[in-house]
């Protein structure tokens, strides 16, 4: 079977490989994989700036944000063939930390975690795939193709489980949140703000293709100017672009009690002058918080199925700009200006057939 | 009667003046002050760079660390003549946010509180004072003279109240903390580390003076290195002084799923070069939180009372480094480098009567 794979370190060692069929040790489901989202990790894998293959060998298998179809599973599982699934990144270590040991594998306290598709699994960008049943998710059917979504929408599900944990340090009452980035991150944040009844802001820096339009429909407002003049006094920041200059900006424009909640990465090094004593006396004067999330857990997961649930499918389908077969899966790391997500089908609809008359 | 007063915004104008015995206006329990704590904000606002007076008036009595006794209370107050009592520093504005309206004041989400000798409100170091009976905390009697230690133990039983509070977002089972800066904050911060059962650390940059012995005396650990080898892989870092560069290493030194709490606040202006994105992808991926956090509510200030009766008392009379009489008030302001607390003593006890045979 044909999955793409990757020599983690090599920046270029990408390609499309015939693998042999995935052994039964990796998982009692054995699932058709329908698409494969891609994000900016794998673009990094791809790089060869991160990830690492499985112990003893040379390639590792990419794709962790994953869509298939239940072929086997076993009795007891609570899973039937046909069923629409999504596999889970994270693996705790066989000896697990305090956090993994009660399922809360995001939270991993010794860095001994395993990733599929990113670091020393083999990931979910292959024609079948096996995982245990425990780290299988559920979907409903009519989620169909968007299921490719719940990935980095726990993600995100978990990022306002943190928010709304930590802001219950003392009374909360938000109003408003403003998300900094338009990627499929930063509108899924959106998403799930516009779900809890907040005033939504996002801010980016591009003025045209989808993204500003997809914020308007989702009822929240576009901003295309500097973090502190896009939401005076908001109550919580949401930065979803790991620029260093747009974290710091983000740190200094709370109002008291304010939340910022950092689940972006960039590999940006570029040094800011920075008053990190005024920043401080901002942060200590306002009972500020400034917090990193990354990864998600069972219950995120679940989280997230529900969220998409309820939002509306075409929006949903809307931040979907690209999808390429598995053949042609350049297409689909290769990002445009205007991509927000994109999608490597490998099952993909078949073409009409021509009309006969 | 005597109090100690300030211009604010006007350096060099503190002074001992007469005053009018304190309105019926300001609280219907009188009470004799018997000690008053200096700390930073006093220092601030001698020097004529924080603070404010009461609305139409131009001098502020200073002293928020309060310690007096009652001399008159009212009948339901569940407060009698000779209570030892410690008067709260902030009060809500009558038109209250969503925090001050729940009695959590500390977290004042619109700005419009005031305190007592910093913000519009006259202060404690005076020789009598009002307090309005719900902003009064009863100490039990054999605290004594240590008593004036409850305003800073607030702050600080406040600081790790925030610190659980935050800490039970996740699984969460913290062994050690490190404590930065050696001063009145930092050890009580390592007192109450020590009572939770932690491995405490206090870094600061003497070696020499009371404060080695007295980190040591706790059953603490003291460093005078850097903030990244004093504790490596520690679970928690309370910063405790406001230096730039020590905050920001302490953002970056933490476990996974480590929490840094800044309490310190210093006037300091110097820009760091810093690498803020590799700043935000440690905290990413690591799952790390940093907050500020202000003065304390009255639940703070109970349990501020609860640690310092369980604390050994010899210890806790060890970090009033130097008491002065209310006339000699300039001794208390100019804290000596090995300094730990220093207390302006309006009621010092008497002078001992010359033996007679």
């Amino acid at each position: 079977m044909r999955a793409l794979t990757v020599h983690p370190g090599v920046p270029g060692s990408a390609r499309i490989e015939e693998i042999a069929e995935p052994h039964a040790s990796a998982g009692s489901v054995l699932v058709k994989v329908l698409a494969v989202g891609v994000c900016g990790t794998d673009r990094e894998i791809i790089e060869g700036s991160y990830g690492a293959a499985p112990a003893g060998e040379e390639r590792l298998v990419l794709g962790h944000e994953s869509l298939g179809r239940v072929l086997e599973a076993p009795p007891g599982a609570e899973l039937a063939a046909g069923d629409l699934v999504v596999g889970i990144v994270r693996r705790p270590d066989p000896v697990p930390c305090a956090c993994c040991a009660v399922g809360e594998w995001d939270m991993c306290r010794n860095g001994r975690y395993t990733e599929r598709g990113i670091k020393a699994l083999h990931g979910y960008c292959a024609e079948r795939v096996r995982i245990e049943p425990e780290f299988v998710v559920s979907l409903p059917p009519h989620l169909d193709r968007i299921g490719v979504l719940v990935e980095p929408t726990s993600v995100v599900a978990k990022a306002w489980e943190q928010i709304e944990r930590i802001g219950r340090r003392a009374a909360w009452f938000p109003r408003s949140v403003l998300v900094i980035g338009a990627g499929p991150i930063g509108l899924l944040a959106a998403l799930l703000g516009v779900q809890r009844g907040l005033s939504v802001h996002v801010l980016d820096r591009v003025t045209s293709g989808p993204k500003p339009q997809l914020v308007r429909d989702l009822g929240a407002t576009y901003h295309a100017g500097a973090v502190n003049e896009a939401c005076p006094g908001v109550d919580i920041i949401l930065e979803c672009t790991g620029v260093g200059q747009l974290v710091f900006d983000a740190m200094r424009s709370t109002s008291p009690g304010g939340i910022v909640c950092l689940t972006g990465i960039s590999s940006g090094q570029r040094l800011l002058e920075a008053n990190i004593a005024a920043l401080n006396r901002s942060l200590v004067l306002e009972n500020d918080v400034v917090f990193g999330t990354v990864n998600a857990n069972r219950r995120h997961y679940e989280e997230a199925v529900g969220a998409l649930a309820r939002a509306d499918s075409a929006w949903l389908e809307r931040l979907i700009t690209r999808r390429a077969p598995l053949e042609r899966w350049r297409e689909a790391i290769d990002r445009g200006p205007e991509d927000v997500k994109t999608v490597i089908d490998l099952s993909p609809p078949p073409s009409p057939a021509p009309l006969s008359r």
